[in-house]
């Protein structure tokens, strides 16, 4: 098949901030192309959306279903839709789209509450078709270099784990001025029963469970929501405990003022620790009992001694930086890859395989679930449901 | 007054590490010179200590009663003691200095227990005698430049402090191999019911209350042993909420492998936050809300912008790094140049009286009673007594 | 014009590794398609490489002299040459275009020396046409902030520019291996005079012009060739003399070993200064006579703080690292926005003009040049030539 | 012997700022006591700052000579003297004392020109006595770690050397405001023919000798005086040759806006590097041709990888960062150990032996007159005189 994967978008209209990432992202390694859109539900910003990316006009549709139905009926139809409105969309766009036999990357989370996400991962299961989520910390060359530092006994059995995401730009009540992102966020009706845990927080657990392959198996919670009037948690702290007996703390805040997007994670095991921070994703540092401390580095420079996965998301030399539309990028890729595998009829690699899925959704809403219910309870310990 | 103030010091004798670090401290400003000793419970060993650093051989004593009647006795008998014995010894120690009559300078924690702190807070206050603890860390510049930007309103109201103190040390069963430090950290006979938060969590207690003026009202803590046959905890999580409503995470740890003396405290407010690490104290990050993050910079240099209690903590020009015995020596000088003013009948001045006292003992005392129950009762929240 | 602007490639054939990266460049911000290519002068070579990059096969030239002939026959065809040849290369291919008609997107140098760089300026100049350079540093965010900090007059009168470009790829004798990169670049048949100066000390000379706005007047440089048997420099270091009186030195390396690209400019004025590093781009440090330091930083969170130019090159909120893509490709999108308004006949923006045309690449050329002279003349000063 | 080595002090009275470092530096390590000093010419002012000290009024001189002549008369007379006068006194009291038969510290410059260095090195070499000179920075363990991991083969032969010292204190007229340290450091009667590289550039030429073992055959160096109405040069900028082959850059400022004393090195050699900065100075980061760099840091946690000097130089254990008056008081350390063994009629061992002799200062003194030679001929390369 030679031809570049063709990309659907629902949402992501003039103005949407994430959309505009997710086409950029997909576009870095010229394996996807946008071919249509369902950009807004009005129609029109729908069409004019579209016309700013340079998409042909009679393939920016006003609704979603408009698009499915269409584009089914194209032999050059999309293969998979990006799925880039608000939240509450995300199942029934996603449901829609395995329906219609069009294949799924989904902007985080991956639904609107567990329930949902449990239906998902069914509905995926029996299409046979491929799903994505871009929880995209996880598309660093040096998150994948520390997955498989420890995967492969570098750190010794884990210990601890300290991961944290803080950020300052709901200190203020931002949502009275009707600032569009605050606003959704903050209300429960669109953004469900968390706000600062569902939008970040999860990316820490993900980032966590990615790294160190450990799950969570309970945690107490502690919300708090700092700014008067705000009804959801704009503040969130957790200690928790891994199944495996290894401890930990996790904590998202969006009230540190001045803190961009601090995610950062710090992982100890018995023989030595790694430390991460997405503000300057180009370090590692790995820890030993018995040696100094490294500072390794991604990049063409280090293939050969970084791990496949890692040296696989590397695209330029070391010393020139890569960023978050790269790791972005990553897992488009390596989604994409997977998907002309599929398409082409062939068995796809491990290393494009490396992409967050419906399972890693489910995974989110539990953690998601489990710190509401905590955080009602006084912090009481609370299980993650499978 | 026109001599040098005269310390004697109980512990501390050939071998030990903390004594050496007070003697250090103690001559560094000049204002205290190292008169007598009682070094060690046996009186050879004293007088062979003694002899080490240049004291008088008749004023090395074999035991700290003997040293304080004779030195009672003498018309330039010592001013003061250095308690610088295993923890258990604190108390008697001090004890016994206050009813000869005698100023006491402790090294913490300042008992064995709460019930001791509470009974030694009554000696000193019905003694009208200096009592003075290292805390060491409150010593640096920065730390008080820190906690003088909360208190003058520079970050607003506190929100969130996160505060962190962890180790590496104690990673492996070292107190199988009689390592002499870990085997009384690691025995309850000696070091009490705690362990690690006894050892270092108390100081990021002590530290956040110190720069934050917040007191903590109650906690969750989780205690682990995560070494093999070892009774009391090498690491612990707290969920802290304080008295004024502000929330936070405290934790300490001793095998989060290669780590050092990471102490670091983040303090998030209305308005803006402050980030302070112990190694590399020289460097207080300032963040605003509309402005770019600010780097603080002690020394010299910065006298006009420093507050006045951080300039005077400050002997040299910036750049030229001052570190942990300067910040040690600082409690020593302020203690000094106090107790000098004291023995002239003299007021002491607001700078000089900025240093620990019985009460950040017996405050320190319950933060561990308190972290020792929660983590009996499953991280169940717990109050501090006062 | 509702449609994307079409570039057409010469080099960049499978194997390359800059091609790549002009690629993903132009493709970031979606204003720019890649339709045709004379990616290899082996014809087959040539369409395999088109292939990979899902280039119509009719589209992938044998020869760039073919390709411009055929693409200007075609109503469709390409608006502009990207130049990813090897160096000797760059000005026939760019003659080549500018006679045919068609823009031009060159990788530096401009030209393989100074009597061809002036030849093209000519040539730019009287074509009409739009002619850019890829000198990539100056695509950042925060150079562009630096840049406008000095003209704005935030450091005062400059006084001191330090500018270095370490990299150690080249510490041992690659070339004897016949490591493709390593061969070419110590190559004085196909380098020129200069390998380090030529590569990465032009860049460096370039961002020290392009942040402060000063010229080079004079340089003393020392020349070595530290491997045996290399003929051309792998480490050269300048004293210079700026025009308006400011002082630097000026140093670019390629046997430091385990240096990346280490690009890295401090500028002192006579009210301050400013810091900047290329392998942590996203944050500039400016130092104050009278305060502290501030910790700038790019991104959609400081929009209102930052420059417009700046502001413009950032895509993602801050804290969400952009990185050397992301700087290249805001070369791409201001060079596409201009060739734009071009040809819709509209007048180009400010902002969209800020990339380097040829003007730099005769500036760079003159600078290799009089290291090269000054350099055989033991480090005499010499001018440059405007 | 058994009683602390006795050091008297010429200058360092009210108000001086380096013989206070002296004082504290001598101090720490509890090997040395103020006895006695000549702290001003006044000889009022002298005796009020020996009260300030705790000096025996009677051993608070007029002058120096008074005092070389009281305390040789004493049998508790002192054993060497501290030389903390502005730099044109070094010499006279240098040769004073040497002559009364007493030991010498001095400050750097040993002298105040070239002349009188070789002159001091002969009266040290036949007078049989002690010189040491206060090159403060290459007491950090650091610094000793860094000297021999060069010495031991760890780079491999040394290629090039970058070093440099930034200030920023002199970027305005401050000596036209009388400010002390500013009027005799500008002032060619009281500072000699240069103020930047005699006062800093010296401690770069130093550090890069020390740290390298390299020395320097020649350089080329560019002095300028940006303030108007300065006489002396206020910046200087070397390229440098060393008789090894070896390649450098040497520079020093006092006009780089808001730089404290931003020493800093790096060394690149055949196989690996070297990275050291004064204001983070228990940092050394070891590059390597094929490992991920590492990160040394000193203290006793890691007394078993340092070398013994290194280790030797470390009180305290990692992350208790030590500092500025640390690594002072280490050469004076190890110069009271070297002078106690010489007075005990024993052998002083090798790492006491490791402080800085008349030789560096020789050496000091004719980078200084190398410099000023360069610079009044148009930075032609001139070479250092042994």
């Amino acid at each position: 098949m030679s031809r570049k994967i063709r990309m659907g978008m629902v949402g992501g209209g003039r103005g949407a901030f994430i959309g505009t990432v997710h086409r950029m992202a997909a576009a870095i390694d010229n394996e996807i192309e946008l071919v249509c859109g369902a950009f807004s539900s009005d129609p029109q910003k729908s069409k004019d959306s579209g016309k700013d990316w340079y998409v042909d006009e009679d393939r920016s549709y006003g609704s979603y279903q408009e698009m499915f139905d269409a584009e089914k009926a194209r032999e050059d139809g999309m293969d998979f839709v990006c799925i880039a409105t608000p939240n509450h969309m995300h199942f029934p766009v996603a449901k829609a789209a395995l329906e219609a036999g069009i294949n799924v990357m989904s902007d985080k989370p991956a639904t609107f509450n567990s329930a949902e996400a449990r239906d998902l991962r069914e509905l995926v299961n029996s299409s046979g078709l491929l799903y994505g989520l871009t929880h995209n910390y996880t598309g660093y060359p040096l998150v994948k270099e520390a997955r498989h530092i420890v995967a492969s006994g570098g750190i010794g059995k884990v210990r601890k784990i300290v991961v944290e995401y803080p950020q300052g730009w709901l200190a203020t009540n931002l949502e009275a001025d009707d600032q569009k992102q605050a606003a959704w966020r903050t209300d429960p009706a669109r953004a469900g029963s968390s706000c600062c845990m569902g939008d970040i927080g999860t990316h820490a657990e993900n980032l966590a469970e990615y790294i160190t392959g450990e799950e969570i198996d309970e945690l107490a919670c502690e919300f708090t929501s700092f700014v008067d009037g705000r009804v959801l948690e704009d503040d969130g702290n957790c200690l928790v405990r891994y199944k495996s007996g290894a401890k930990g703390i996790l904590y998202a805040s969006q009230i540190s003022v001045d803190e961009e997007n601090g995610l950062a994670i710090r992982v100890h095991g018995e023989t030595g620790g790694l430390y991460w921070r997405q503000d300057d994703p180009n370090t590692l540092i790995r820890a030993y009992a018995d040696r100094y401390r490294e500072v390794i580095r991604p990049g063409g420079n280090y293939a050969d001694r970084l791990s496949p996965a890692a040296a696989a998301a590397c695209r330029i030399p070391a010393g020139h930086p890569e960023g978050y539309l790269e790791a972005f990028a990553v897992l488009y890729r390596n989604y994409a890859n997977t998907l002309r595998k599929r398409l082409n009829g062939e068995e796809p690699n491990e290393i494009d395989l490396d992409f967050p899925t419906i399972d890693d959704g489910v995974r989110g809403m539990a953690f998601i679930d489990a710190c509401v219910e905590s955080a009602k309870n006084n912090a009481a310990w609370t299980k993650l449901e499978d």
